[in-house]
């Protein structure tokens, strides 16, 4: 690919380092994978084999659940590896695709061994800084009785955030590793049959989003059960079974941590790279988009591969691992209260994604190849074949689901409470659904507000960015409503469930709010898969076009494409909506954990309190601000994109002749370290402001004579925050997502088509809308919950 | 301007009807105005002598501090008819500049009658309703015993109510009249020197800035006098003095509600007919602004005088009512709870603004024509000029407040009290002056911001945006922090002032922190003189260039309108700011007015309720849909104003070459009439929502159990309602102006100059930021102030 980069052709540029000088090597494979990949498979087996029986063993000294949970994940790790088989042996296609696809995957791996050595540093820092701060912290009353001293309760903390952060890493490199290498094979199968391609496409999508989903729920099960273990939990003397949860707070904001970054530099490399070759190869020079001529074309394919594949990876991996851990501390918490068996109640969240697991992997498998009914077969539409795979999951997920809450929550004290459960659990799935529909209206051209964006692009530039702007704020209505009613139906449904505290109170409410989310993710893996699939047809789209295909396989791939942008939207609603229900229980297990600590009750976040309203004010300000510096990473960023493209198309006038061949790397190398340099500020700020904010009023409250004001700012903080974020995530998706299908519509022809300048406005609200939907809008998805988790975890800083 | 209006011309457009017969009659003035005028002046300064006495009488029945308060606001009533002869005395200039103003004048009476009598129907039957909930509702405890029955309290809210509308409606009125009086006598001034337009503009503004603070303050101390007669409160057996002030709360929310629909319709006028005529004119035709052939430039100018004049004064006034009436109500409570002599902390905000009148009167005064100097002398700075004006109000106002607050709030029990209390009004000017420093950094194109978006705008209408809205949303972090500063700071001054209740807690916080909002609104006169001294010149300009005046009247009218722009930015970060601090008084009135009528105190609002967390989710919606609703009816309007110029263009191919006349009536008809239309759906939005979801929640909490549950949630969607309005608000405004200030840093000849394609990237932003800066923006304002009010008025509701 970049064989004719003769150094000297560079001029003025060529003192200036070059970044990545490995990313032209081949097929980069890291070293536990190498060592994997060469042993014996009947090695690798019996390894396998050993690792669970220990598991096992750890498994069942706690509890039968965890077994069947742990046989589930190995399950569908066994599933994954079958279905990586599968797509590994689907043909790479003619040699001009394998070239340009070697490109594609060294530009995404080099970036994302920079990216992910940046972070690792980062998080052993803040592995360190939680150590001192755990080692000077005072215990809490159960850990003193229990004898968890101080210093095994932070290195307890300090290993599970590190094991969340590893975790985090090794699932956005399973998406990326997959998405790299299935998108040549879609591109080749789309040679051959539509049908195909989808099926390598979802199966490629499938087998990240169960090693994502798995690893979550395994990784929690994992630690849970070697705390169980090791602290020699509910033998007398020693640790509650409701406690330990709390222990596990570390792997969510591991993996938080990890998913932030990823989100914020795979989602600043994608739209930077995205935005500059369109402002110049599409606006400038009038050239397609992904065509080979434009230098940029090769980093915007990298883009969808790291900005969508590893950050979507890591992002629905924190999110999962946070509803968990979350939910489990409720679950504790509330058995503790009605004195009966927690057992049941902790591990439920894991037995709900463990059943996760089987009933997508039914939907994974539900789409077919169906090669038999022809090669030149006419194009289905995709939609409707992932659809169905979703309706399979939906149903089969409610019918398991209602098993769960019967096998789990099942108690005597309220023989009817797991039915109220099981309805909480499909106001959630409901709730799911619904949302998808929302989204779907909003951003799909089939209805009303895209072609309104549409019909003001024909007033000008002006008038579509404002249309677009009224859409993206109007869109946050009917989500907001909808979410309202479900906490609020989920909490009495709870509350109403017959589960009582010693004096009577009932108490399952806001378990049955914890219950509504995992029943929101209990089909994440479906979800997740039909999300890898957008990126992994885009780049199969690029590759089509870059290797100048013939117009039926570009048609193929079209169609694809347009079904993943559809499929990476919704699920985008869907992501905004957990976190939106996830966010209100990691609230309350906030309260609990400082209760805890405090060793007084904190019920209340009184915003009457000037100094509370201010840590709500700052909260809120957060997200704009946060907000506000993605965004103008993107655009700088983009900015250098533009000058280097627009220098290349000067210096080398051969290029658009096909006579010389762009620079792709330099491109590519430009993206890379503009995106890690860009992703710190941003990050940086999410994560330092909650903790200096609670330190200060900690402070404050120290020398006013006001015990706990530090917490409870922190509270309003978080969930000023958390409202603000939903809203402006729905915004900032909304707009980039109806933006982006406004100028697909006016494409299809309507208004005067492409090359009007209904098209030009449209184009111009397109890239306006690339950071909003993919850099600033996701980022906040993980912020939500980071600020959730960094709070739980830096409890011990705020009192 | 319209004699060339043959209907015959219009073609296809003929059936249609047309709005505003009448608004191309001469000067039409109201009944009162024509009375008032007609009346011998002798008759009419008996009469005021009268009205006097009667004044002085009452007051002097309650405290003689009403008597100051009254003899301050006549005095400034006698100051601002002296500024109207005196503005009124300079000439109109040449017949085609009276022509013109004529032009304008009818289309801006003819729109505010129509808009002013859709306001009052909508506020009559709002009165009919406020009626219906007090007759049905329950009393209070102190209503009770001191004999106040339901339908007394219910008669003196709902005429509170339709005073307060009454006011702000003729605080709007005034608004207009002067400015569409003063406009085309300081395009006269121009021509003669800059000085002195500046001088005609700055009384002008001046004039109705003296009326709309005096009439505010003016108001409420009649109410508050005649109440107090009225009701014989403090004697033995009746109301107590400190429960006086809760009476007022229909005042404050009648000013609101007129406010907003002020707002709303006066800001999607001027900015619909801004957008409309630049995006053919500017943007397609590539003539100049303001120019003659542009058939919707007087919409335009029209625009200026409905949106900026008519409707900040209204804004204002409800603030300043909002404010007194709020920390009128704190005061009362907290001298009844430390038990000491109350009148003093009740009237303190009244006679802070009866300084303020006369200390920005001397300000709006020290700014001189100094004719003497010569005709045409060298242009120097207005900014520096008003600057000067400004920091001799602030110096004076600093030495007022703190004279003020050592008579009225110093009170044996804490013989400091009054010093900190002092400190905290200095708190708030200091506030004040710096969020003007803020939105200067921000907007002005002197500094780095501005500059950035410039030049971003050099790689395309979407970086442009990209960069905007970036750096908007990053201008929300500073004003937080002051704001936050300020709040906590004004509160812990007021705590510690060594008031104490019985029980000996010190209860002066929240008093400090009104302090602190009154200290930031103790300059508000003259801001509003710089606020309106805006569009006054702005139109100015846009005479001096229809009546195609030579170029050295030109420049001066372009310095003119340049600081206008500035001015305008600035003190919508004054009243951005103000706003943030009452939000929190008005919000902690509310709790105090729950309490009262709930028969039980209120004193925390616990987000960790479900329900009260979704109370704060929806009130952030209600920002975000409130801000969508009102970008998009500016978009909708502005394309059929695009359309009928389109049209005009067509069917007139004369236009372009000056021999035929553009038909101007049509597009002021259209604009009217739309934005009327637009204006209903947000507005009925603001005022309906808080109710609603009140009501619901009350009712789910009665049959769940949960008392005063409506009331609780509805803290919390004002609370976050207030926050999200802060933000949003700040955003709009700052983006909105940086990007028109991108422009103007363009056309100065950066980056390529009128004309490059840089500049046409700015229009965008610019056009973008039109509906951002003076429409949902200011909306915001009123909205954020008009949910505390409209609370406070409907609470029976939700209890």
């Amino acid at each position: 690919m970049d064989d004719d980069m003769e150094s000297g052709s560079l001029g003025p540029y060529q003192d200036k380092p070059r970044t990545f000088p490995n990313m032209r090597s081949k097929a980069y494979t890291p070293l536990i994978f190498r060592i994997l990949l060469g042993i014996n498979t009947r090695v690798l087996f019996m390894l396998l084999l050993l690792g669970l029986g220990a598991v096992f063993y750890v498994g069942a000294s706690t509890s039968p659940i965890l077994v069947f949970v742990f046989s589930v994940c190995i399950l569908s790790f066994l599933v994954s590896i079958y279905l990586t088989k599968w797509v590994l042996a689907k043909d790479e296609g003619p040699p001009e695709m394998v070239q340009i696809s070697d490109a594609i995957r060294d530009g995404a791996e080099g970036f994302f061994r920079t990216q992910y050595s940046s972070i690792s540093k980062m998080a052993m820092l803040l592995a360190l800084v939680i150590l001192c701060i755990y080692l000077f912290r005072s215990t809490t009353p159960q850990q003193e009785s229990s004898g968890l001293g101080r210093s095994s309760s932070a290195y307890i903390t300090v290993a599970a955030f590190l094991l969340g952060a590893l975790c985090s890493g090794i699932a956005g490199y399973v998406g990326m590793w997959v998405s790299v290498r299935a998108n040549v094979r879609v591109s080749s199968a789309a040679r051959r049959s539509a049908r195909e391609a989808l099926q390598v496409a979802t199966r490629a999508g499938g087998l990240s989003a169960l090693v994502v989903v798995g690893m979550a729920v395994l990784g929690i099960a994992i630690l849970y059960a070697t705390f169980y273990v090791w602290l020699g939990v509910d033998t007398p003397g020693a640790m509650k079974v409701t406690d330990l949860p709390l222990l596990l707070v570390g792997y969510g904001f591991g993996a938080s941590f990890v998913a932030l970054f990823a989100q914020l530099g795979g989602g600043i490399y994608t739209k930077a790279a995205d935005v500059g070759a369109d402002l110049v190869g599409k606006v400038e020079q009038g050239i397609p988009e992904d065509d080979p001529r434009n230098p940029a074309v090769i980093a915007d394919l990298v883009g969808d591969n790291v900005g969508d594949c590893a950050a979507r990876g890591a992002d629905l991996f924190e999110s999962i691992a946070a509803e968990i851990i979350s939910a489990m501390i409720l679950g504790g918490t509330m058995a503790q209260r009605c004195k009966i068996d927690p057992s049941g109640f902790i591990l439920f969240p894991l037995v709900v994604h463990s059943f996760d697991l089987v009933v997508s992997s039914v939907g994974i498998f539900s789409i077919r190849g169906t090669r038999e009914s022809g090669v030149k077969a006419p194009i289905e539409d995709p939609m409707t074949i992932l659809q169905k795979g979703y309706s399979i999951t939906i149903v089969l997920a409610v019918l398991t689901f209602g098993l769960s809450t019967r096998w789990l929550l099942y108690t005597e004290q309220a023989p009817s409470a797991w039915f109220n459960f099981a309805l909480c659990g499909l106001i959630g799935i409901i709730t799911a659904y619904i949302f998808v529909w929302i989204t779907k209206y909003y951003t799909d051209y089939k209805h009303e507000p895209v072609r309104a964006i549409a019909l003001s692009s024909s007033t000008g530039h002006g008038t579509n960015i404002i249309a677009g702007v009224s859409l993206g704020l109007e869109s946050t209505a009917l989500p907001v409503l909808v979410i309202s009613v479900s906490i609020v139906s989920a909490f009495w449904l709870g509350h109403s469930s017959g589960l009582v505290d010693e004096a009577g109170n009932p108490t399952g409410g806001l378990f049955g709010t914890a219950v509504a989310t995992m029943g929101m993710l209990s089909t994440a893996a479906y979800v997740l898969t039909m999300d890898m699939f957008g990126p992994i047809a885009d780049n199969a789209g690029g590759i089509v076009e870059m290797s100048q295909q013939p117009e039926s396989v570009r048609e193929i791939t079209d169609v694809l494409d347009a079904v993943g942008n559809t499929t990476k939207a919704t699920t985008k609603g869907f992501a905004i909506g957990s976190a939106a229900l996830a966010s209100f229980l990691l609230f309350s297990a906030y309260m609990d954990e400082v209760s805890a600590f405090a060793h007084e009750p904190l019920k209340q976040v009184d915003i009457a309190i000037p100094e509370v309203f201010v840590g709500g004010l700052l909260g809120s300000m957060l997200i704009f601000l946060f907000s506000a510096w993605a965004c103008s990473a993107v655009g700088r960023t983009a900015q250098e994109v533009v000058n280097e493209v627009r220098r290349q198309f000067i210096e080398r006038p051969g290029i658009m002749e096909y006579k010389e061949k762009p620079d792709y790397g330099r491109c590519v190398a430009i993206v890379a370290s503009a995106s890690l340099r860009e992703m710190i500020k941003p990050g940086a700020l999410a994560i330092i402001s909650p903790i200096v904010v609670g330190f200060l009023f900690r402070i404050l409250g120290y020398y006013t004579g006001h015990p706990l004001l530090g917490a409870k700012v922190v509270a309003a903080f978080l969930m000023f925050a958390t409202v603000s974020g939903i809203l402006m995530a729905l915004f900032l998706n909304t707009a980039g997502g109806a933006w982006d299908n406004a100028k697909k519509y006016i494409e299809t022809g309507a208004l005067g088509g492409k090359g009007s300048d209904a098209h030009k406005a449209a184009v111009t609200g397109d890239t306006v809308g690339d950071p909003f939907k993919d850099t600033a809008g996701p980022s906040l998805h993980v912020v939500i919950k980071m600020l959730a988790t960094i709070t739980l975890v830096m409890a011990p800083v705020f009192l």
